[in-house]
């Protein structure tokens, strides 16, 4: 897919996705929808990248669905009238995945399914769907100019992009409901106060510190065993009793110690460096790759 | 229903519901737990109220199960063996409603199924079903005099009200089982530490306090925006998984935007204040008046 | 069992469990996970144990699965290629049970189904499936020099002992995220700011805080309101709606009301000590011994 709207760069094992509508203040788009949801998917499969970093270009991070456009700004048909069947039924049938689906929800979930860790560099503004599409994101490192405003309330709508599943699992379900009622943009330092946001960096710092952060995560890791980690937390975390995790836990367990868990022990028994081989999405145990089963 | 233990004053959008048998320190009965189911219910068809304030008559908030009665104090009948079957396939029966559902838990479900914004006032002592009571509700705000004590382990019963589900939500596993093991009163500051109570206020200041934030949850809101927004938050929270949330997500977006949402975006390209005439329960989407279904 | 590698200590009312490989600083082997499962079903039955400290013999708590030992350190069959279904269907035939299922698993769903307050008191180094183990207890008190580390993926391995379960609900999404990606080893009051350790004590302190705070949760309690209490919390808090947790509630406070609750009551009216007299497991009511039902 030709990129208009999101930049794709690759160095050092991290990709750098910047929302680039700086004209806009990176305002949401169908188009961009689309082409987060395809560089996630390409990042997923991408034996270069190892993690993710999410930034916006110019001042913004993202001002939020561009409703400047003319016409119909969500894109829905309105002589219709949707029924929770059709989303279970149907959701990949154009009418539906096009006419109905939440597109933030769209990126919310490519980014839940990426098997790398995935970070939001928030350097300016991030309202609505701006705000929302960082949730799926491990961590929110923040600038001191970053604006964070969950402002759907204000537009007579609702939050979106899976917000209401990740946000109370983020922040605790007192602070959630108050974000998600007051509607207002509030900054980084509150941000924190909340538990939103990780840490805040003068706007200079926050890229550079990002792939700090970023590196000391996946620097001499299993790509494997990172990607079972990051699905088994957020999977893990709704699964209905401990027991359901274990079952999983097990098989991810023997899976990497038959893998890339042999040469980890080695690693620290000779004291050197693991020089770790399994590769994503390949080395992936059948068992974590069955997105209809288990992963959803 | 004719109104014994609870004042029921709406006025400027707001409902207060003052727990009100100041004698006994608003201690709770049977009778006080039916008024409160029946005034969330009347409050959540109310197109009066917005969202509703809870606080209690004179200088308790609620002191507890009411214990000084003479007879059996939870109204059990105690020849019955009841089973998990019984209150799932019957729970509407009166042998079983009457005689073995727990009467906080009818309340905590009222304020759950309410489509409004709900905050505790807590004005004094706030005891067993007292405290309980509090946690369905979105938010607790605190006066300096605020007494709150999850106090059951030391009658020798448990906790209630649907404690055990909200009571993770708000202040997480390693908080909510000491308070509840402890079985301690503590004091308001002690609340805020644990992520209990939001905020703290010299007596005078809490209503004042509780009415300025029910009004900057309200105003210029769609009715049914918040609505969906509470039941969504809640709700998916518990979902198995945020393709769950996204199913339902996809449905409150599109039915907002196609109503209220009009407005709301036509008032920003206008910078004017929106008239949103969206109400509840009329203009509820099908789907989330489902009570047994999505819902539940 | 006969104990090699784990201390049982029962005085006071609390079963000290002491890890007990001090020359191996406590390194978890396959034995020590058949006896600590042992223990705590032993302790769930015992009516001497109203709580349990768990904690380390000499300088460490638990280094880590005990990689020194030659041969196949998890013990796995790997000629084997189980599934999910494996899991699920056949978990306590001894191919999946001793070749398959993680160890540290065995031992947090022992600790799960232990209707006691459980304490981890983190004398020193944690590391590894020792700091996964103390997620399942209630409560992690810690020595100054406590170290711990959730270190598998620098082993290529991942996390376990039912912590993609665990960890989230005790620290929140975004610090849980941290800790399993970082892989760090941190100090006592870097764990105290994830939200992990409750609270953090000199060394020669360690102990008497535990045993302390482990009165504070048992003195004049009863057995029996406490077991609910800590399955309702946990298992509530994955349901899928405050409905749901209401049913179990319900029973619970229904089986306890006519039970410990009447001398609960009647010795708060008589300003007066209760005497419990209910008894783990044989009082537990019927609904909470289905451990293959409702309590998974």
């Amino acid at each position: 897919m030709l990129r208009e709207t999101v930049r794709y760069d690759v160095a050092d094992a991290i990709l750098t996705l910047t929302l680039d509508r700086p004209d806009h203040l990176n305002a949401f788009t169908v188009r961009m929808a689309d082409e987060l949801e395809a560089a996630f998917a390409e990042a997923a499969a991408d034996p270069q990248v190892a993690a993710v970093v999410v930034t916006g270009s110019g001042r913004a991070f993202c001002a939020g669905m561009d409703l400047t456009r003319d016409g119909n700004v969500f894109g829905l048909d309105e002589t219709r009238t949707p029924t929770l069947d059709d989303l279970r039924k149907r959701p990949y049938e154009p009418e539906i995945e096009r006419g109905v689906r939440d597109t933030g929800g769209r990126v919310a979930l490519a980014i839940y399914q990426c098997p790398k860790p995935v970070i939001a560099a928030v350097n300016g503004p991030a309202v609505g769907i701006g705000a929302t599409m960082t949730l799926p994101m491990d961590f929110r490192l923040a600038s001191e100019k970053a604006r964070i405003g969950f402002v759907f309330g204000r537009l007579g709508i609702v939050p979106e992009a899976c917000s209401t599943w990740f946000l109370p699992r983020v922040i605790g379900m007192q602070n959630a409901l108050e974000v998600v009622y007051r509607a207002d943009i509030f900054d980084a330092e509150q941000a924190q106060r909340y538990g939103l946001v990780r840490t805040v960096y003068p706007p200079d710092e926050l890229l550079p510190a990002a792939y700090e952060f970023a590196h000391s995560l996946i620097d001499g890791r299993s790509a494997v065993a990172t990607a079972l980690t990051r699905q088994m937390l957020y999977r893990n975390s709704a699964a209905a009793s401990p027991l359901e995790a274990h079952r999983i836990e097990s098989l991810a367990m023997f899976y990497t110690s038959i893998g890339d868990g042999k040469e980890g022990v080695a690693a620290f028994l000779e004291k050197r460096p693991p020089e770790f081989r399994a590769g994503i999405p390949d080395d992936l145990p059948a068992f974590a790759r069955d997105t209809e089963g288990w992963q959803r």
